[in-house]
Order: C-alpha cells, then sequence, then structure tokens
C-alpha cells in the first residue's frame, strides 16, 4: 500500500522537518523497552493487556485511579499523570473518550507534552475530530515528538482477543513503529495517510454503516408492510444490489439472523449514543470542509432523536425498532 | 423455499376460490404450446426472443408496431392487439413502461381480460405499483384467468444474455408454470409470495440501492475532502461494516473501479430517471401503508432534483459528481 | 379575483363543452330548495345545520344511520343512500373522510351519479388527492352533472360558527352558486381554479404548516438548549426574518403563549395523525407531477415516526415533544 | 425586557464574579470618548462611519490597509493592529468575517487582549459560533475587560442608514453601555442574555429563515405544477397557516412579489453562501449541544449543494430555481 502515497511523501516531509530522525530510528528499533498507556475504560485496559501479554512492560495512567487496579495486579507501573508517563516512556499510547480529553491528555497542566521526550512515539487511539489530531500533531512536532492517529474499529470483545482493526494515519517513516505495538492488540493495521487520515476513515466508515443500517431498518419494514417475509427479503437483498453489511452480516430485524443484537432485544453491540457521537464528528468534519451529506447527515438526526426517545443504550440497529409501527396501533 | 410459505398457503387457496385449477393444470404442462409477449421495447424484445430460442412459438403485439418487425423476422406471429394475444395464447407475458400501461394492456377496450381464456396464466414483468398488480390480480381472476407478478432486475445486457432475476408473486401453486417460461428468460427465478410481493422486493431492493448509492457517493466525497485516497478509502470501506453493493461493485468515483459507469462519464448503467421512477413507487407504496422512510424518501428527492438538474440520463452513480464542489468553486 | 383567470377562461369552456349552460343556470337561480348533504360526521354534521338555519331544506344521508339522528330531530329528511339524495334535491354537498369513500359515494352501486339529475352542482368538501377530484369531475360531466371540489381549512370549532375557509376548484361559471351554499358554512370562499386546485390549495397550505411548525420547534428547542429564554426567542424570531405562523400564532413551546395546544398539554387543536394523512397526499402528489420536495418529504416521514411513537392523536405541534431530550438522559 | 432575565441575574453575577465594577461603572459613563473599531469591511466600514457621525473619535485598523483609506479620509485614527487599538480605547467594536479572525483579533501575537486596559468593553458584532463568544468572554474577563456578543440582522444597505438589529449577549450590567454605542448603528438592539445568546438568536432566526424559504419554494412549485396560480397560492398561503416571512415578504418566485430577488434575477439579497455559513453555525452549535434538527440540517444540506452547482452567489431564495423543473425536461 505504500505505493499508494509515494506522491504525497515528500510533502510529508517538508511537513515534518522539525522531527529529529535520527533520535527517531534509535526509539523505533528499542522492542520491548516500556510503553505508556493512558486511558483504562473498556477499550484500553484490555488493550494494554494485550500489550503486556506480548512482553512489554507497561507504564499507565488514569483519571479514574480504580481502573488501573487491575493493571497493576498483573505487573503495570501505575503512575500519577500523562506527563509521568511521558518522563518513563518513548512509546506511549492513549485511549481517550473524545476530543476535549485528547486535549487535555496531552497539552494540559500534567500533559503528555510537559515531560515529553525527543523522539517520543505518540499513538492516539481515540476517536476524535482529526482537526483535533492535526493540532495534536503540532503540538507534539515543537516538542520534537511524533503524533500519530489509530482509531479502531471493534468493541470490547475485539480488544480482548486482540482482533480489532486500526485505522492509522501520520509519518509514513513512523508506520512501522506503530505497527510493531497495534499488531499486539489487532488483526488488521491500515496506513491510511498523513495524520488525521486514521481518524477520517473512521468517521466515513461509520456514517456510511449508519447509512445503511437506517436504510436496511426501513427497508426490511417497507417490505414487511407490502406483505414478504423477512427472511425471505433479507434473501434477495443480500444476493442483489441492495446487498450491505447490516442487511447480510447484521441484519436489523428480530428473526433474521442469529448472533446479531437484533436477535437479543438490541442489548450488546454498538450504542446508539455512540453511533450518535461518530456521526456528531462526520458531522462536524462535513460542516467544517463544506461537504454536503444529506444522507449521513439525515442519519445523525435520527439517531440523536432515538438517543432522547429511550434508545441510547441500545444496539444502533433498533432503529428498526424506532421506525416500526407499534403494535396496536 | 416453500417451506417459508407453508403456513400462508391456505390463505393463498382461499383468496383464489374462483380459480378454475382443474383448467389450471391442464394448460400448464402443456409446454411448448404458443406464449403471447405483450410490449417488445428495450428489454421485452430480447426477452421474447430467447423464449423463441428455446422454442417456444410466440404471439406478438406492441402499440409500436415497427418494435415487432425484428421478432416477426425471426418467426413470430403479429398481431394488432392485447385482446387477439388472449384469444391465440393461455400464457402471456407483459412488458410494459409503467402502471397506466399494464391498467390499459389488461383492461382496456382491446385488452387481454376482453378475450383471455380461463386457465391462461398471466404473467406481468413490468415494474409498477404492487396495488395495481393486487387489482389486476383480481380482475385477471373474475375471467377465470391467473395473474402473477415478476419484475426483473438487470439491464438490457442481461435481458440479451438470459442472464434476468425475476421477482414472482402470486399463487404458489402457479409458481411452476410461470417458473418453466421465466428460465428461458433469466438466470435466477425467486418465488416471493402472494401478488404483488414480486414488486415488493423489487422496489424494496432499489430503494436500498438508492440509498446505498447516495451513502457511498457522500462518504467518498467526505473521505476525499479529509485528505483520503479514494482507492484507499474503498479499499477500507470493503473490508468494514460500511461495506455495500454501491461500495464494492458498482463504485461512484471516478479511478476507483474499472468496467462501471463512474469510469466512463456515467454512461450507461441504470439511468437516474429510472431509479427516479422506482423510488416515486417505493415512496407511493410506503405513502400508502404508512410506512416510514426517512432515507428513502431523501433519496428519492435528491434524484428528483438531479433529473431537473441535468442529470436524467447519466447513470444514477453520478450523484458523486452532483454532490462533489466543483473545480474552482 | 375572476381577473386572475380569465386568461383561462377559455380552457376551461373548452374542457367543460358538455356541460348543458341552460339547465345549470335555471338550477343555480333557485336558491332555498333542497340541498343534499351526505357524511355527517364532526365536520359534516355542524356544516349541514348551518344550511339548515339558512333556510335550506336538508335532505342526509350517512353510511351510519345514527350519524343522522341529530339532524333529522332538527327538520332534515334523511334517506337511505347517496342516490336517493341524487333523485330529491340538485345541489348536493359531500363531507367524507378520504379519497375512497368519496369514489363510493359518487360512483358506487348506489352511488350519486347513478341518479343524478342534470345540471345538479356537486360540492365535495373532502380532503383527498386532487386527482380523484378530476376523475369525478369528470364522471359527473358525463352525467351532465357539475363537480366541485371545496375543502375546508379550520376544525370543527369553525364549522359549527360557520368560520370555515373553503378553497374551490372548478367550472368558473359556478363558482357563484357553489358560493351561495358555502357562505352559509364558512367565513372565507376562495375560487383557486379548474376542478383539483382547492385540494392543491389546502394540501400546499397544510405541507408548508407542517415544515413551519417542526422548523419552529427544531429552532425554539435549540435556541433554548443553547441558553435563551423561550419567551424572547419567539419574540426575537417574530419580529425577524424567522417569523412564521408557527412562531406567532401556535407557537409549539410550553409556556410561551396561551391558548394554544401546547399550553394544554398538546390536546385538542390538529392531530398528528391527520397531519400525517395530509402530508400523504402531498407527497402522493408530488410524486405523481416529479416534483421534489425534499423539506416536505422528511416532514412527512417525522410525522408518521411520531404515529408509531404515541403522538398520533396529540397535537401535530407536539413534534416539540418529540424532538427534545427528556429529562435525565 | 430586563424583567425576563430577573432569575438569572445572581448567575450572571457569580460568573462574572473578577470583573471589577468600580472601573467597568467609570468607563461606561464616558461618552464620546474615542471608540476602537477593527474590521472594515462591507458591514463594518459604514457602522464605523455612522459612529463617526454621532461624534465619537475612532481609532480604526484592518487587516487590507486599503480598508481604513476611506475611514481615514473622514477623520478616523488609523493603527496597526488590534493591540494597539486596544492601547488607545476602552470600548472597542470588532466585525469580522469568521471564528478564527475572531480569534486571531482577540487572543492572538498583536490582539485585543495583549493590551487591553482594565474595565475596557469588547462588542463582537461577527456572526460566529457562540462557543467561541464564551471562550472570548472568559480569555476578556481574565484581562479584567467584558465581552459582550452583538451580531446583527441587516445587510450592507441597513449598516448604511443605521438600520441594523443587533442581538446582544453578554453581563447585563454592561447591556446599556453596548447599547449607547449600538443605538448609533442600528434601530433595534435586544438584549437576549448571557454571553452567546446573541449569537444563538441570530443562529435560531436564520435557521428557521432558511427553513421557511426551502418549504416555500417547495410549496409554490407544488403548486404550480398542481395548475395554481403563482400569486393566487401566495395569497392564500399568506392568509391561512402556511404563511411565513418567506411567503408573505420574501417570496421566491418571480412575478409574485416586487423589489425581491426574485424579481431580479435572484441578484442582490443574502447570498447562498452566507446563509449556508450560518447554517453551518446552527449545525455546529446543534450537533456540540446533541440537538436534533432533521429539517434545519436538510436545508444546510440544501444550500450546500447549490453552492456546489453555480448558486453560490445567488440569493438564497434561488433554491426555487433550484428545486424547479428546467424548461423542456
Amino acid at each position: 500500500m505504500a505505493a499508494l502515497f509515494r506522491g504525497s511523501r515528500n510533502v510529508l516531509l517538508r511537513w515534518n522537518k522539525h522531527v529529529d530522525l535520527a533520535l527517531v530510528s534509535k526509539r523505533s528499533m528499542a522492542s520491548k523497552t516500556p510503553v505508556g498507556f493512558i486511558g483504562l475504560g473498556n477499550m484500553g485496559s484490555p488493550m494494554a493487556k494485550n500489550l503486556l501479554k506480548n512482553g512489554y512492560p507497561i507504564i499507565a495512567t488514569d483519571v479514574f485511579p480504580e481502573s488501573c487496579k487491575e493493571l497493576h495486579d498483573i505487573g503495570a507501573q501505575v503512575v500519577d499523570s500523562p506527563a509521568e508517563v511521558a518522563e518513563k516512556a518513548d512509546r506511549i499510547i492513549t485511549m481517550l473518550p473524545s476530543s476535549p480529553n485528547v486535549i487535555e491528555v496531552y497539552t494540559g497542566p500534567n500533559g503528555i507534552l510537559k515531560k515529553v521526550k525527543k523522539g517520543t512515539l505518540l499513538i492516539d487511539s481515540s476517536t476524535i475530530d482529526p482537526a483535533v489530531s492535526k493540532e495534536m500533531a503540532v503540538a507534539a512536532e515543537k516538542m520534537g515528538a511524533v503524533f500519530m492517529d489509530a482509531p479502531v474499529s471493534g468493541g470490547v470483545g475485539a480488544a480482548s482477543l486482540a482482533k480489532l482493526t486500526f485505522m492509522v494515519g501520520g509519518v509514513e517513516e513512523e508506520y512501522n513503529a506503530a505497527q510493531e505495538l497495534l499488531t499486539c492488540m489487532g488483526a488488521n493495521v491500515v496506513y491510511c495517510g498523513q495524520v488525521g487520515t486514521g481518524q477520517a476513515a473512521k468517521i466515513c466508515n461509520n456514517m456510511l454503516l449508519a447509512i445503511g443500517m437506517i436504510g436496511t431498518a426501513e427497508t426490511m419494514n417497507l417490505g414487511i408492510r407490502l406483505g414478504l417475509d423477512p427472511k425471505l427479503l433479507a434473501k434477495i437483498l443480500n444476493m442483489s444490489s441492495g446487498r450491505c453489511w447490516s442487511s447480510d452480516t447484521y441484519n436489523p430485524v428480530p428473526g433474521v439472523m442469529e448472533g446479531v443484537p437484533s436477535a437479543n432485544n438490541y442489548q450488546g453491540g454498538f450504542g446508539t449514543t455512540l453511533m450518535a457521537k461518530d456521526l456528531g464528528l462526520a458531522q462536524n468534519t462535513a460542516t467544517n470542509t463544506k461537504t454536503p451529506i444529506p444522507l449521513g447527515s439525515l442519519a445523525h438526526q435520527i439517531f440523536r432523536v432515538m438517543c432522547s426517545r429511550g434508545y441510547a443504550n441500545k444496539d444502533f440497529s433498533s432503529v428498526f425498532q424506532f421506525l416500526r409501527e407499534e403494535e396496536g396501533q
């Protein structure tokens, strides 16, 4: 895939002119030296464990000290702040809920950049606005460090089983160094281009996923009301041009597939609030780049209304239930 | 697939109580007797030829006599009206542009039902409102005939190569008789349920297709503006949950795939007006059944506006071009 | 207003060439002869009473005989069928729930047109698809009668107080005759043009009303969440370019205005199902005329979803409640 | 209107606890001392002139020195940077194109806050994200200054004639001081509440305006296609519940009204790009506050597409033209 980006390499090098490549290369060969990990929530905790399992000493911290306990018990060193992590590790992974947390952890009073060493590799696996990723990269570069965005797809289960997909944006020269760590936590690692493109890829995928899911829900509902058997309709769509991941892998209609949230009262899976958050990021990037996204935007609004109407914590495929005529009406 | 419908068989039989099953079964075994064909346009003409090739004598008619010439030259008998076709054939296929044409051909002053013989099998492959299919079925039943809807997916090329997909609605007992003829013209024949469900399946598929296409166009456009390479973005989507037919088989972005309309200035393929027509049918059935279809409805409006803005005859994937910022703006 | 239509008069006369104008003019001067009234529901009953009050003998019928009792007690003659009404009156008003009822009452086996006298004036005040109005006009014309559509705006209260607004479509020469009766039941009677334009005007108004109401609800909700006082925001909108009937006369936010449904838990007013029905008519006419209505269509979908989510019988301004974040979320 | 906010005064005082009220009151009584003005574009220039006409000495600056020439010629003192303005004036008005400009002018290296005097009153009349207004207010407060947002409605003409409307957000105690200056430039000055609510009011109004305009365009187009005369339809809407500013004051259909952009090929007026910009702000604030705005969001997307399709510089009422079927299609 590297060939795809050969044309843009010069741009990247120019952009990145302050990075001390001598320092960088020294660090990136130094495997099995400590890795910093900041953000030990539902996703971060199993990710950090997988690094430990692969033999990397971990220096961890979290705003909630109790989140660190489990990791501490299996051998991680727990410290008090991102700044302290930065003093002790020259490769750091962050996994945080949203843009403001990332800004705080990197540039806040006890943030990473207060103590970061030259040549440190900073990998942010949070899902945030790509514009914030770019800001962090600029700020890191000023300190002689390298920032990459590497958001994930896959949930808590995939995190535990090291089956995540990472979409990585940042300087291509650093991609191998990032990959070394990310492959301990994921099954697929994809290089997407300059800083922010990892976020862009994730946001784009989830926007199309949201559109496909609502579209599938509408279509299945319409077909059922027109007298079609839901399983048969799904089968027809899946052999035709209506086919999509939401129709063939994650069908939102109860009874059509097993092992998906629609078969379990929409429990588990990917919550409507999380989808609404990702669509909010898509909306912001679209608005800020003046890109029209009529269906993406309407999908955003629909999930927003669902959050207000009691579907916040159900899997996002519950949009089928939201749209369907209630019994007895 | 029959098992899927076992539960509804009694309903169908009751609904169909006036059909003279003795007559029906006599006819449906009489292979290679003449087949009527009404509507010899771009689609109907190659379909009728394929029946001829399979050894069925053809009795044909069309409102435009010149449309019949080619078929006449290769051996079809051409007559003056649908009524005359009905006098001479007890299996008739119709392939017409829209609901009013179907109503005219079946129930007009020179229509099929004026002369239809008891037990005749009527198969309508037009794409029309399923409510009209149901009306035609009721009217046919009053004359002792059987009406089935069997719209196709696949274009002129598939019609020539006998590679169409037929979605069939109607009395299950008649499905085998219909299948005998339809397999001469298509690669897939799917039984969908009672009359109108063939139309329903087609409409549903095309609605989801339209949503997936606009969604893919928006997503690709957004990703490109965020700095992603289009081929790479398509690759990421296609290995992820954003995957759909429009992203992996018919990508709307020039340069991403070969052999699709986007690689050929959106020529050929499935015209925007045709998609708008099918979405109009989806919209009407949704409105009449009080089914909410927010994305389907917005997709309809977008293709309508495109028709007014010069995209009527381009492939429907040109929505990418419609949404994209023009050069120099 | 007649001047507005002078240009189109010739067209109307040509279109209407079969009407026997001699008969027509005889009838329309014969005031205070019996008037037929078909459809004595919530709206029809007070309308018929107002005709009685104005001295017109009433010949009435309804599918539910009990609906006729009250009118019978105050002097109306009740008969068994629309056909019988047509035998006894040469001016007939119909007020029915939807298109199929209108088709049945006019063209059914006991319908008006079975017994209608030449020159009879038929006024339909139902809200239906303008295409059905046109069909009825053609059918009436074949019998030598004249059909006009005259849907109303205003609810049960306005019907009782003879304060309805009538939007009238039909032959301009007949407008005065229609007006004579309609002014007994309404405060405003507006001539809109050829048959069907009364329906068109009503549908258009209600579509824009629906868009304005949802827009006002979204805007008020957004402003409140941004820290604005609702009354102040309404005041600012109403002195600015955001002003609309829904913001200045029927504000959907509780506490902003008195005497509107939002001040009374959204009881009374214009039910969400009725608005959804009218938007369905707008959608159908737009689809059938290939007119893009992106906001009208989305408004339709929103009210459809509301009907499924428990808002069917609340006033349509409850869309504010539907969109608003619930307490504690 | 002050009474409306009595309840929130304590909150405001607490929030504003660091402002030195003694200094503040001294300054705000000192009329006719110099006023700073930053941003002398199409709007800012006539606004500054009106302050000069009212006897206020002006200290002005702009990134484009040539913009200052006209004002210099009629007596304003022109300086090199916002910081220099802040050294010489304790009341400063800013009128800038967008959020980044505001951030730069206030907090940049040569920004106002580098040299601002304690007690200075800062009034920003730019239309920007209310979240940025709040940030600026916090930054100003740290320096002992007071920041208010006061975006305008009305265009260049209203600016020249001192007929603008100002929507003002900020500490209520400072409102009188702001009003003293704003009334020199506008006909209406409305106090909206705490900092950011001026922006919120403007954004809300323009969002509802955009919805009303597209709704009016769709409705008029549908009515015309259904056979209604446009002037008559506008008249009916304007006496009914469909009435809105776009239908009765700024009708988008050529021939319905005089003196509006639709009567002049959509030249002049409020450009589609400007409306798209304001809807982008509405979209961002809605996304960031998790407020569903389905119609507002779709309106945003429609104006975005229009910008890409050649309507960028036409008045936003040209959406009628965008939606209408072209001749000959």
